[in-house]
């Protein structure tokens, strides 16, 4: 039995808290007085009264609550953000269009950062704050989800790179949710802070640090200016965000216990060993291959190849170049590099790090296992044998990660998309990134695409962020059988 | 340790075989008076007595035969007969340029049907029979390959589809490619005959009937014109390619078994079933599409659809009509069964029907793991559990396949070719089907590609046609080590 009243309990508070953060984006209206302030406030007040009502129907609920509620919850818990978060868009006329609004904001709280914004410069201060907050909400959203939730799901193998986790044994949902997320949030907030204080010290006003700060942690991406961080030409700048990026793109788990001094742990795990050497070794490539087809100085082509391929790694997306503009080679390397994602228990999204390397080192494995049919030769992983039932897990997760890939560039198809745009768009969208390639690459937007393309694309964003199978169960006979 | 004697000793009969059915060749120059008579005798009087020296030299070998020289007997074998069987088209200077002359033979031998012809219609009738016998021949090849030889090594879950095989129990090499080979060897040769006789009835010369019942049998591709079987706007004659199609696209044992009567069996193959209702499924799909988009009459339409989508799924390659005219979502779907393949046991390329099954069957089950974890929850093929070994064997085929593939594409975009050649190239010769998409579609050739990539395409050729780790396996330390 589905508990829908504890369901619909725990989304109404969760619209509570939405409308709280809501009224953040009211006092920076206010602060600059601009004239979309009782819009703004309008749409928070909807939202908390909707959340409240909510909240004050099912308050008597049961709190027994099984995994299938579970999976309920944290679907439905991204729709209903996004929906009462594109409210503001739609008031205040930013965004009229309610497709479009939609979009926007389940870019936002995926943190993918796909936009159909032409002109970002032409939002309000207040605007262009609740864009760059849904992310930062939605970062802390996959934060706990990752390291805490998903792992009691048991989905694609997750159990094996969250083993560490701060906290109690994965065993129980509430006290690890609460011990585990605290630990967490607190260095997300941290680092969200310091960020803001490099970028301010590099000469970016403070609005534009807040926002940045925000969508770097996320690894959201969404900038306050249409050209990303192109805008900004400062190499410092863009190394405080390269920095922060890379960071958010590694386990918060890991960083937890670096951050309390044991550092050995942070060299010996695989995972970040593997992301940190593909981080330098593509660098390395892309700067080399920038260096023989074009002029220019050294120094701005390693930078725009660590930052490109940083922020593509880790599924932030933003930009310091108009990488289609690079050779056909490059563009397929960033293209490929869209399906890897960061490190598990990280804000970025895609295939991650470790499925990527497992796979490649079992298909690697397999050779052996050729030539000695009757040993039994498991994948390693940090010198232990990973269980057959987890390298299972993983290699499903790959493989259904590259059919909804299929799928998805097939439907976009149907639209009538080019190859590049349909491919670029759903790797995009799918990995949380937000720039694709084709007709949906740095320089432009998602605002062209058809209504139909724009929904199904929104879908996939929470696809690709809930990692495949929180969402997918929800459609399978198997789930509502009983 | 390695008997290379003995492989030399294999090898030098094969050649010697190879120039037996070069006198064929020479017959059929004799037939027609051509210029190139002495030119075609004397590439097999080279090739003949070259074979004829290795195997005097190396009668004495050791007969003594491990897995190991399995592998390397296999491979060699491809590289050896497309050697020599670039003879004749060097010599008569039909192809005087030797990457060129070796492309056509490998992608002969290993039944692509990849040309860099620009004009066939030249070649001596010697010439272009000698072409569409490397096909035939390299069909024979696969068939005793695939059925007898592969599953002994035990290769990409292969055992399972191949349980069924007439002949002894797969554990001894020797009496069971003697004793299977025969069988059906038997039903290639009468099949052959078939089509060319009916073929001949729907008026194609009898040249023209050798040689296309020759190509269409080994699911090859190779045709006589240009235009290939879009040449011959009779719809008598392009059913029968399709059926003939069709029937080599399916498992040869299962063809055996229905020859001697048990059609139940055959009903019963799940793999059949599913290659059949994939058949009819997309058939259906294209008419329809095409019937939405274009004017013209239902039956050419049909017709169209049914040739492209059972040419492209056996992976023979024939075309009626240029695809890439049709609208971007059928070129798209046209790529995607350029993954697929025929039947496991056909002489088809791809990844085979059973392979894709049982993944998405998989990926499906993986939901129910989800729900119920503690269950252990196999995959059924034909009602019966498939072994975890098998299972596993099966998905790290399509992961090794999708990764060669996507290697694949960024070698031939270091070579400068955009994205839809370069992903065609590599589809199209990994998966031993010929034409593919972009610049090397069904109205272009393959002769503009730079020469590297001619030797490379010519190496994914075998490399698909031997199920990747026949081939790959040789490049692993882990194979010479000891």
């Amino acid at each position: 039995m589905i508990n829908y009243r504890l369901i619909l309990l725990l989304l109404g508070r969760l619209v509570l808290l939405e409308a709280f953060c809501m009224l953040l984006m009211v006092l920076v209206s206010l602060i600059y007085r601009e004239a979309d302030l009782w819009h703004l406030f309008y749409s928070s007040m909807v939202t908390m009264l909707s959340g409240g009502l909510i909240v004050f129907f099912f308050r008597n609920a049961s709190k027994e609550m099984g995994k299938r509620d579970g999976f309920v919850v944290v679907s439905l818990a991204w729709v209903v953000f996004s929906l009462f978060g594109s409210l503001p868009f739609m008031i205040s006329g930013a965004i009229p269009n309610f497709t479009n609004a939609f979009f926007e904001t389940m870019s936002g709280f995926t943190t993918t950062g796909a936009s159909i914004l032409n002109d970002v410069e032409s939002l309000s201060h207040g605007m262009l704050f609740w864009r760059s907050m849904t992310q930062w909400l939605g970062g802390m959203g996959i934060i706990v989800l990752s390291l805490a939730i998903l792992p009691v799901f048991g989905f694609g193998g997750i159990q094996l790179f969250v083993a560490e986790v701060p906290g109690p044994a994965p065993d129980k949902l509430h006290p690890r949710i609460g011990g585990t997320a605290k630990r967490l949030w607190a260095i997300y907030v941290i680092f969200t802070l310091m960020e803001f204080g490099l970028l301010l010290l590099g000469g970016m006003d403070a609005f534009d640090s807040v926002c940045h700060s925000m969508t770097t942690m996320a690894t959201g991406g969404y900038s306050t200016r249409q050209e990303s961080i192109a805008a900004w030409d400062s190499p410092y700048i863009q190394y405080v965000i390269i920095l922060f990026m890379f960071l958010s793109g590694s386990n918060y788990a890991l960083i937890y216990f670096a951050l309390k001094g044991s550092l050995r742990r942070v060299w010996q795990n695989e995972e970040f060993r593997v992301f940190l050497v593909m981080v330098l070794l593509f660098t390395f490539l892309f700067t080399a291959i920038l260096m023989l087809t074009y002029h220019g100085d050294l120094e701005t082509k390693f930078r725009n190849s660590l930052f490109q391929v940083v922020s593509i790694m880790t599924t932030t997306g933003f930009v310091t170049y108009d990488y289609l503009q690079w050779t056909p080679l490059l563009v397929m390397l960033l293209f490929m590099l869209m399906f890897f994602g960061g490190s598990a228990g990280s804000t970025s999204g895609g295939i991650k790090v470790i499925r990527v390397w497992l796979v490649v080192k079992n298909s690697y494995l397999e050779f052996k296992r050729m030539l000695h049919p009757n040993a039994v030769i498991p994948i390693r992983y940090k010198k232990r044998a990973v269980p057959e039932q987890i390298t299972s897990n993983i290699i499903n997760f790959v493989t259904l990660y590259m059919l909804v890939f299929i799928v998805g560039v097939l439907v976009m198809s149907v639209l009538g998309l080019d190859l590049s745009t349909a491919m670029g768009s759903v790797a995009a969208s799918l990995g949380n990134i937000g720039p694709g390639i084709g007709s949906v690459g740095p320089d432009f937007t998602y605002a062209h695409l058809p209504d139909f393309g724009k929904w199904f694309l929104s879908f996939l964003m929470m696809m690709g962020r809930l990692e495949l199978f929180t969402v997918l169960i929800l459609f399978s006979p198997l789930f509502w059988r009983k």
